[in-house]
């Protein structure tokens, strides 16, 4: 019987942040996509907009709740939708916006080892 | 034998941005760990720390690979501890920095469902 040694702790892991070093280019595209959900107001409507029974919201439906203007949060959900978090689907007067399927998940596979 | 209607999607993920609207107070603690790391830099330390055999690096080992200064990286790696990402501790001369057990993955589980 054979044993063998333990894999070295960057090939046991599965985080791309963890299995080989972030280049340059990696680390910019990176931190865009977390810039865009660093902010409180952002990451608000991303939770509302998560624990949606529909899958998505639209502004009308925002708004009262972060106590925020239609413009103020129109332009809130631009950023998420062009950092590829959100989707956007206008429908008559009403713009809609859902989650990216995965988006989060993705984002979070590439800082933790996912295991 | 009597069927259970299937749980409303809030209550069936677990992640807490899913489960229930983030407060303001939540999303403002939650976007300064995000801003923490949505830097380039900052991602490249985490990345070259993360995947360390001995798990933890020393400035010096760093400012070769990012090719900045050394006080820009001590400046970088300290938003990272504060931030309560990174750890900090003096030996000699040097201070040795390493991750936090488990600090991304709960960033991770708090930002996806974590199915």
């Amino acid at each position: 019987m054979t044993s063998r040694a333990p894999l070295p702790l960057a090939d046991q892991c599965c985080a791309p942040i963890a299995r080989e070093p972030l280049g340059e280019a990696g680390a910019v595209e990176l931190a865009a996509i977390l810039k865009a959900i660093a902010d409180p107001t952002r990451l608000r409507l991303l939770s509302l907009i998560a624990r949606d029974q529909a899958g998505e919201m639209c502004v009308c439906d925002l708004t009262d709740v972060v106590e925020l203007s239609q413009p103020t949060v129109s332009h809130h959900l631009k950023v998420l939708v062009d950092a590829g978090i959100l989707t956007r689907e206008k429908r008559g007067v009403n713009a809609y916006y859902g989650l990216v399927p995965g988006a989060l998940d993705s984002l979070a596979t590439v800082l933790t080892a996912g295991r």
